[in-house]
């Protein structure tokens, strides 16, 4: 495709052999890939093998990485390290590509020479430059005396050859706070390849913070705009390559990763050259909430959730016009029970029991954001649908789960109204509810990333700092994925420990993901009173919680006794916005819901309460199972 | 137990509800517990209903802990933050204990003001003390203005409060590398509660690093014996309690952690104060090898393992006087398969299939070491044994594997003379292998710590470095115990991912452990020769390796292509040492067979070619499978 970067992902990335890492790097769409060396050498083939492999499938070899501590050393093991270098050559020819990446020395006995590192550096381009070879020297973070790319690119000049280039690398460059606008005045040409990976930042030692917290763009917290949009100021023409080292890549599927990486490269290079028309994407949709959820059921689970909405107050409220799809409504809160068989429910309900299979965002403009999200490598689904019924554009999530996206217009019939035979309702006994707070997700535990990027690419929601929260069986790592308005709210949970609520909601649901689903209420003691007395399970909890909000919080003794009486918990940020919020039992070991009432400007989740309310729900699912 | 100190643990460092955790301290050993609060507020119980719990376990509640964010606050948070003292008090009093730990204030609002920090704390104290209560004040290491305990201890001294005294935590000293050794010149009865904790040595932010890395004393790296030789030496006499946060202890087994817990302060009391008779224990063992392996074998398991091991040069050497049980020996390496009825071997089989079931190690004198291995609280075990046989002293290792005791007499019956009838052999055709170089254990996610403590706790062994080692399929991580002399070396290895090599021998063999022996042989080539023309099948190694390994450390050509031939890989040290080796396949997706040979000084496990080992591995495994 003229006008984009060529795109292209290092072996390493990957998990498996260079077989099945070439073959997911070709399948899901990349141009190119980096051979890490180490993946050849553990390859059962020759580097000719590997060539003939790689443009059997359409793919290019970007550069054969790393050479490692080469320049600035003493006799003998100069002429040494330029010995080795020959034996590379041989590879790289065998291999047919022409560059490789030379990071800086980390030896003890690398000399601070600047003069000495350029002087050996021509000589190796000199000698590449024989066999039409070309060679790229990259700053490595905790290089011995070359860390910053300013001292490459330094080096790289006093050596002065055409076959001897800078690479530069967003993690080195970033991980060290170091500036990349410098960047953007070298000769894009004598840039002869850029990296990019991201990061969480951790306050910890840079080397082992790359070899095993490196993720891809998006997912983690370094400004790659800005570097990206340095080096392509440029003028550099060459690829754009993804460099990862991360434990939990190393072990994941190999597609999931790929797919991954490529939607995170398209989508670095539309948010770093948003005026480039090939680079370019649909915007991501303004969102103004969840507009409802869809249950799969058999009969049996139909009725018994049913049920359950009943004490919440929800009331049967719709029966779907061509299927066996009913509406449950409470306010402008939609949930939908789909037992129709032969659909995408019903296969979601064979895999993982009466469980949350689709979500529908409210969305400005349907249309394009199922173009987004194709343009980012999701895949769509079309699910069948009766005469005159609304389609609606719907797409999977990383873990296979369906998002549907849901247009209102003023004036024009809702979706509601459009694909139900809405039932007559008796008027609310409480104040209902004012719409759906959150929906968590429970992850298998190298899902998280991935989960990150699809909703912050797709969507454009932002991703907050990860918070532990102490389950009595091991720690749940949670991250919440929301929209500036607050209307969206998306908290991401997994957990390594498998006897966590969130490790066995994975096991239970086989990954069905939604395992909790909270509403918001004007009035959550109203709501909470209303649902109890309809015989609602409510979570009940512990005295000692009170008796300590009492102390943290000097709550007026009135206030408190009324929220122990419903088992409402409480939380309180900086600014004095509060959090009213209780839980409700889980339905068949599946999902519970939550009620929560925001006041002022609290924008979390209750976090505070989680070791609490997880405990609560251990003993109380504990005692339910007998 | 008079003369030594009490032995208490923080309810965080456990698993599951605080009647989980009370019940397991109890059951191991402690004589009492710190409460920590998040505990206490999530249990359905009152602080009453957890004094009784504790008084019927005999459990003494040794602390109440932490209260955050005291001293040196503006009004009014100053004055809140007495009420919520108050407020505090009354939960210990009703939990029976009569000591709070108060910790450095980290808030930002907090005074760099000593004389204000000690004025609030002898506000407090006086408080504490109307009700009988006392205070000690601890220094967090990421504390606002105090974070060291001299710093802790200048504001006790000028509070001079009867009630109010110091308290210290080796975590909070030692990662600061803040010196203990003044804690020796400090009054004994002015320090009010000593905490332990022990760290691996990693360079990130002091706040994550102790809140998700802390372990047991003698499972890291930090100087412990040192500070508890300084509290000690102050005339301390208090409880020495375990505060560990750490993420896998979140998710372990109650019991296990416990017996980790209290197996580690009885081993870091005896190194700290080795002359006290109450905390002595009896000497580590001198250990000269690795004696044996016994396998847990069926008839037809012990017929193909018999066969394999006749192609590595193995022969059948002697039959066991009164059990089922084989002897196959080549030079001093012993293996013993284990078919008996009703013995320990066949309990295994059932559990684990063919496999390790025992390892004998020649030990000085097996009785002081079974006493010492009892005394750090290890399960012994008494097989059923024929008239005149030897007694051989057996300990369980932490995943329930036995470990046998044997010792050397010169001049005296072997314990194979003594139990077997020794059968005649033929001379070994090749040069026999010397003994067992290395004997390594695939460990389930969470037992590393405990299996290091054991080997170090009752063998005296010494940790090295952890290591990480690239499987196609997800890292593996990797700690070695050894042994000064070299003659034991016990490598241990772990995997989050479940399918690397580690991870499919940790399902495969449900934890059997042992799947990796390794042969030392004066000539690896002579013996791996001998076992390649008796059909033993050696893993296959990719010519790539071997062109690489030219390039790295010239080596001559005919050397090289001597190493290519028989597959075996090759490693080097910086000092020169050097390391050969090869692998057999596989038997019964159990475990493999490696012959080694070191020359020089080499002292590693060549973890350079790991990544080709496993990639070579994953790929005849999958071969053999179809």
């Amino acid at each position: 495709m003229p006008g984009r970067h060529s795109r292209s992902i290092a072996t390493v990335c990957l998990s498996g052999d260079l077989t099945d890492k070439l073959e997911a790097a070709a399948n899901i769409g990349f141009d190119g890939v980096e051979i890490f060396e180490n993946d050849l050498l553990t390859f059962n083939g020759s580097p000719a093998d590997v060539r003939k492999m790689a443009a059997d499938l359409g793919l290019a070899i970007t550069i054969f990485q790393p050479f490692r501590d080469f320049e600035a050393m003493p006799e003998p093991q100069r002429r040494r390290n330029l010995d080795r270098a020959e034996r590379k050559f041989d590879v790289m020819q065998a291999l047919g590509t022409d560059l490789v990446l030379v990071c800086s020395n980390v030896q003890e006995a690398c000399m601070d020479d600047p003069a000495r590192a350029a002087a050996d550096l021509r000589e190796m381009a000199e000698r590449a430059a024989q066999r039409g070879l070309r060679v790229g020297f990259e700053a490595l973070a905790w290089g011995r005396h070359t860390r910053r790319w300013h001292q490459a690119w330094d080096i790289v000049t006093r050596a002065d050859h055409p076959a001897l280039g800078l690479i530069v690398d967003s993690f080195h460059t970033l991980a060290l706070k170091d500036d990349p606008s410098g960047l953007a005045a070298l000769p894009g040409e004598r840039i002869f390849f850029v990296q990019l990976a991201d990061a969480p930042l951790y306050d910890m030692d840079v080397l082992q913070w790359s070899r095993h917290y490196r993720n891809f763009p998006g997912q983690g917290q370094l400004p790659i705009s800005g570097f990206l949009r340095a080096v392509l100021a440029s003028g550099y023409a060459g690829p754009l390559s993804l460099e990862i080292f991360n434990d939990e890549f190393r072990a994941a599927p190999v597609r999931q990763t790929a797919r991954d990486g490529l939607r995170s490269l398209i989508l670095a290079e539309a948010e770093a050259a948003p005026t480039l028309p090939a680079a370019a994407l649909p915007p991501a949709p303004r969102m103004s909430g969840v507009e409802f959820l869809e249950f799969a059921v058999n009969d049996a689970s139909r009725q018994q959730l049913g049920s359950f909405l009943g004490q919440l107050g929800f009331q049967r409220a719709g029966q779907h016009r061509s299927k066996a799809v009913e509406l449950y409504r409470q306010g402008s809160v939609n949930l939908v029970l789909n037992s129709e068989p032969d659909s995408a429910a019903a296969g979601h309900f064979e895999m993982h029991g009466p469980s949350v299979c689709a979500m529908g965002f409210a969305v400005n403009d349907a249309a394009a954001a199922a173009r987004r999200a194709e343009a980012l490598l999701c895949a769509s689904w079309n699910e069948k649908r009766g005469v005159g019924e609304r389609p609606l554009p719907a797409l999977r999530a990383p873990n296979g789960a369906l998002v549907l996206l849901v247009e209102h217009h003023p004036g024009r019939p809702s979706l509601w109204e459009e694909d139900f035979h809405l039932l007559p309702t008796a008027p609310a006994a409480a104040p209902p509810l004012l719409g759906i707070d959150h929906v968590t997700q429970a992850l298998a535990p190298g899902q998280m990333d991935g989960f990150v990027l699809f909703y912050r690419g797709v969507f454009g929601l932002e991703p907050e700092p990860q918070l532990d929260l102490p389950d009595p069986q091991g720690l749940v790592h949670s991250r919440a994925l929301v929209n500036a308005a607050g209307t969206v709210r998306l908290p991401l949970n997994t957990s390594e420990a498998r006897e966590t609520a969130t490790g066995r909601f994975i096991s239970a649901a086989a990954g069905a993901g939604v395992h909790h689903i909270a509403f918001l209420a004007g009035d959550a003691a109203a709501s909470v009173t209303g649902m109890s007395g309809r015989g609602a399970p409510l979570l009940p909890i512990p005295e000692n919680y009170y008796d300590d909000l009492a102390a943290r919080f000097g709550l007026e003794d009135a206030e408190l006794a009324a929220l122990q009486r419903l088992n409402l918990l409480y939380d309180q940020d900086q600014d004095g916005g509060g959090f009213v919020h209780a839980y409700t039992a889980n339905f068949a070991d599946r999902f519970f819901f939550e009620v929560v009432q925001r006041r002022g400007n609290y924008r979390q989740f209750g976090a505070n309460n989680a070791a609490v309310r997880m405990a609560a729900q251990a003993r109380f699912e504990a005692r339910r199972r007998g």
